[in-house]
Order: C-alpha cells, then sequence, then structure tokens
C-alpha cells in the first residue's frame, strides 16, 4: 500500500499546508454510476477547498451534497522525488455574495472561459498525505 | 461543465497517445467506502494501464475487479495551458510472469523501495480528455 511501504506520512499540519499552497488539484466524483476525476484549479478559503464551476452543469450536479476525494501533488519524475495530499469530504455548491468576494480576494479565477458563477466547497473531513523517501543506492 | 466550457475535447487518438506518454497518474478507487486518490507510476502495456503495487495491499484488494478512475494531467500554472485524460475501466490484479517481463521491458519501476511484486492492470473501457484553450485579450 502507498501508504506505508517506502512512503512518508505527512502530519496533518503538513497536509494542509501543502493543500494551502497549490493552485490545481483534482477531484473524484461519480458521474452516471462511474467513478470519474477531474483537474481544477482551487484555493484554501477559511480553511475549506474552494473551486468555481458552471451552475447546473453535470460536475455542480455530482458534486452537491455528495462526499468527494480531493488530491493534490507534486511530482519529479527526473529524481524520483515528490509528495501528495488527499482529502475526503462532504462538497456543497455556494451561492453566497459573500464567497465570491473571498474568492476574488483569493485570486480564485477559473483557468478557462465561460460562466462558472458557482462555487463548490468543500470540508475536509480526513486528510492524508505521503512523500516520497529518497532511495538511496546501496554505495551511499 | 468541464468538458465543453472553455476546454477543447480530445479525439481517443489523442487521449490514448497522451496516457502513453505519462509516467504519473492518479487512480481513483473506494476505500471503506470513502473515495480515494493515489497517484501512482504507471506504463502503457499492450493498451492497458499497468502499475506495480504490495500483493495484499489495501490498494491491491481496493482494486481486485472494481471499476477505477485514472487521470493523467500536465498543467502549467503560469501561461494556464495544460490538458487531462481520464481512463474508466475495470482493474484487475495480475500475477502473471509475462506481465513481470513486460513491465521491465517498458522500465515500469516503482518510486519507493518495497515488494510491489503484484501488477495492476486496467483495461480503459471509456477515455475521454480536455485541453484548455488559450484565452485570448479581447485585443489580440
Amino acid at each position: 500500500m502507498l501508504v506505508d511501504q517506502g512512503l512518508e506520512l505527512l502530519s496533518e499540519a503538513d497536509c494542509r499546508a501543502l493543500l494551502a499552497g497549490g493552485e490545481v488539484g483534482r477531484i473524484g466524483i461519480t458521474l452516471g454510476a462511474l467513478p470519474a476525476i477531474f483537474p481544477v484549479n482551487y484555493r484554501m478559503i477559511d480553511g475549506a477547498i474552494v473551486f468555481r464551476t458552471a451552475p447546473g452543469s453535470k460536475l455542480s450536479a455530482a458534486v452537491a451534497g455528495a462526499v468527494v476525494a480531493f488530491e493534490v501533488d507534486d511530482y519529479e519524475v527526473a529524481d524520483r522525488s515528490g509528495w501528495s495530499v488527499l482529502a475526503v469530504g462532504q462538497a456543497e455548491v455556494v451561492h453566497d455574495p459573500d464567497m465570491t468576494v473571498k474568492a476574488q480576494t483569493a485570486h480564485l479565477e477559473p483557468f478557462v472561459d465561460g460562466p462558472r458563477t458557482a462555487h463548490v466547497r468543500i470540508e475536509p473531513t480526513f486528510v492524508s498525505g505521503r512523500r516520497l523517501v529518497r532511495v538511496l543506492d546501496p554505495g551511499d
């Protein structure tokens, strides 16, 4: 299992710091009874993962009230270093003008054009993270 | 929805080519009734996604026979360019010596130490992909 074999488990504080520093994460949802993963750009706002979406979209409908997985990672293939953080929590679609203001303050802007005026908020209930431990050559 | 708003849908051939060129992907599974996403390094072998895992691990048990999501992407935050490919299919744990040889030939090696002697094979049944369309300034 990834959790313990050759991987350092990160503290919850480390996980939340890495989440706060990320810009693109991946959300795992169920669409039409099938699992799906989509990248979204996001910000941490008031301790929650927030990204923008279009109201009434398939994504918006799929996440409303659902427990979803959200993953952020960073890898360097060249030296096989990297980390990943997994957050799990209930997602809610937010139509609060306050959130719009907070999102603007946090520079949360979608990477693409389109009416992404709704915000999805995921309050992380479970957070876990792993860091690749550099494997040293026997001669090192 | 991500699929059509400001995003170019990729052809199946493009998706499979991008999958074939990737090294790190993310698998979406269910662990203890909760959704989870973990990064894995992988290769495409005989048209299927293959990664290594430890026999009897939680990951190995979770994927055996399950329909899973697998995602690969590449983003440049600086210029907001990038793409993502989603593959969905049934995963199987393979203990075939032939697969061990094929995986070695394809240079499929785990990034971490540990007895990752089992291979997980995902035959992609559904493949879809999106590319960020560069947003031009009105003055362009």
